[in-house]
């Protein structure tokens, strides 16, 4: 903590010599602070974790505002949105730490790579856009060789041809310890097709792609994998025919196909979200900047055979899996009821329930009929 | 080490449920090379330091291609080219890691944010256009209250105003230890007057916008002080009357007036590029990529009196500063010698020297007109 005081008294100095005041960028008292935040361990300093991630986004971009023309739709969707003349721009961007949101003892590189690329873009898709640029920025500590990041820039070149987007920029660095990786993805929209999370309409279905928790459930089992072998390096890790689970959670892909299928069946949802902290979250997201509220189903939510089974032998339910389990990068979107035909036998999509007015609140029916109000127990990155 | 173990017997699962293989993202080689990676210690890896930055760079963009139309330019320059209609769009983006890129010991908060931004800026400036949207994505520790993420974002905030860029979307995430920073900005362009590093051409004069070497002298200073308060807290840091390299490396600023002055005088520079490693670096990818060689003088180096005298107090060469000392984030581009009279004048442009053809090799002339080959001993992030 020494270090930190040597901060306190160059800022004495600064103060004096005025240096930083003519632009007003930092006065005395501010410097200050700033440098005493990392010594002051007094308890009225308030710890991220009281706001949680999406407390402090909303924190932050409070003192923010939009001033360019352009700058169209900022902080608070899955994308930023660009005016750029006859078709408006997607930006979204993603940060990925090792220990944080990746571990590598199971996570191979290549996949990691692969992965990390395409949650951005199912950001993309969730605006109802397609991808056509990333940047990729890597910080990594010199325990790793030039293969290492062979494999894991091989995963995103990948990406990149599964989707059809372009790496175009990046920037390499050193970190003093572990991976750190940054995504940035640009897609295009036309302005008539842009779906947002406050779109959603009384009486829309409520729709989602593919199926739920199974990638929550192919961590859990990593996980447990990891902890045998760390108790007993003998034991062979035990993941014989789970593979789909592994594969949701290890390689998921974005729903490029959905999009592919709004298009060719003229559909544009009310509102749309991709599933990336787990469905209860983001459906709680669309509600409420949508100003509505909603009911779904448990006896509706698409899970895996293979999924349930999993669940059984953890003992969870699998229904909370599907609900709060995250990464599944499925799309979660409302429709009008008058497309109900063109998608009711996809096998693909499956109505989960329905939108309502705000005033009756956001409810799960599960299937012994109790409605229970909805909440948000996903991923909470400063949780 | 056990855990990495853990990997790749795993692997030897996947590899027999065949996985990964149906899509050919991963095959038990792969795999199992890419977890052995982490606790390989033979001396066959290659390291990371032994290819230095662009040598990684280059390395790695070669594997990849721009398939859509509308990539114009990928990795190479100051930003990635984006055709977006009746203008292009710029796209650049930054990674800083505390321990790396900069000492929570001496840098407070705000003028981390502002300067964060400011290098991003300043990359959209060096290809001639205008930043108008950033991105922000942060990752902390829980060693950081809210408060001190509110410095950060009134540094970010105050960057924002300054340059009339709007802050659009982001990531707010946890890390295991330090702070890790990551910006995208994107600007606009005329397709008229991009200005690429790769134009110069022979007889165009060589221009610096301000001064060289402060930010390298204030890093110094900012360190030995440090080091003095490290070995003796008692010690009042000496930092009287070295206003001007303490604000040139705490709080940068991009070179937005220059643009302006491009425009107001109707000059588009054959190339150009920011400086944020070193003249010398800087110079060499822009003959580099131009195919052509140059010469500078030693003499017309624009170096501040402050600079000078705390280079001789440190006892190093100020012109090695300028040349090598990176972080001034100054412009340095290349005009005809047509546009001389339009520039001569102005106090905040400096000719340096001219291009010359390729085979004259890229070349400094010094003081006691010695000709030296001009070398990069500039900021490597992977050295």
């Amino acid at each position: 903590m020494n270090l930190l005081k040597l901060g306190y008294k160059i800022t004495k100095l600064y103060a004096f010599n005025h240096l930083f005041l003519k632009h007003s960028l930092c006065n005395i008292s501010s410097y200050i602070c700033s440098m005493s935040f990392l010594e002051d361990k007094t308890p009225n300093r308030i710890p991220l974790s009281k706001l949680g991630e999406f407390g402090l986004i909303q924190h932050i971009s409070k003192n923010f505002e939009l001033k360019n023309d352009t700058s169209v739709f900022g902080i608070g969707d899955d994308c930023a949105v660009i005016d750029v003349g006859h078709h408006f721009q997607l930006l979204t961007t993603d940060m990925l730490i090792e220990g944080v949101h990746f571990d590598l003892t199971y996570t191979p590189l290549k996949h990691l790579g692969y992965k990390s690329v395409v949650v951005n873009l199912s950001d993309i898709y969730a605006m109802n856009g397609l991808p056509k640029q990333i940047t990729v920025s890597i910080a990594l500590s010199n325990r790793f060789p030039l293969e290492a990041v062979e494999e894991l820039y091989e995963g995103i070149r990948l990406a990149c041809v599964a989707y059809n987007v372009d790496l175009v920029g990046g920037d390499t660095t050193s970190s003093t310890s572990g991976l750190c990786l940054s995504i940035t993805a640009v897609g295009e929209v036309s302005k008539d097709k842009i779906v947002y999370r406050n779109g959603a309409k009384e009486y829309d279905l409520i729709v989602v792609s593919g199926d739920l928790g199974s990638a929550y459930l192919g961590l859990q089992l990593l996980n447990r994998e990891k902890q045998v072998f760390e108790s007993n390096p003998q034991m062979q890790p035990d993941l014989q025919n789970k593979d789909y689970v592994l594969q949701r959670q290890l390689r998921p892909e974005a729903r490029k196909d959905i999009i592919d299928l709004f298009e060719s069946k003229g559909i544009v949802p009310n509102s749309m979200i991709d599933i990336s902290d787990g469905l209860s979250s983001e459906l709680l997201h669309l509600c409420s900047n949508s100003k509505v509220g909603c009911a779904i189903y448990e006896e509706k939510l698409p899970i895996d055979f293979m999924a349930i089974s999993i669940a059984e032998e953890f003992n969870i339910s699998a229904a909370t899996c599907a609900l709060n389990g995250g990464e599944d990068y499925e799309l979660l979107f409302t429709i009008s009821q008058a497309h109900y035909d063109a998608i009711k036998d996809d096998p693909d999509l499956t109505i989960i329930g329905h939108i309502t007015d705000v005033s009756h609140g956001s409810e799960l029916v599960t299937k012994d009929e109790n409605h229970q109000p909805l909440t948000a127990q996903g991923w909470n990155a400063l949780s």
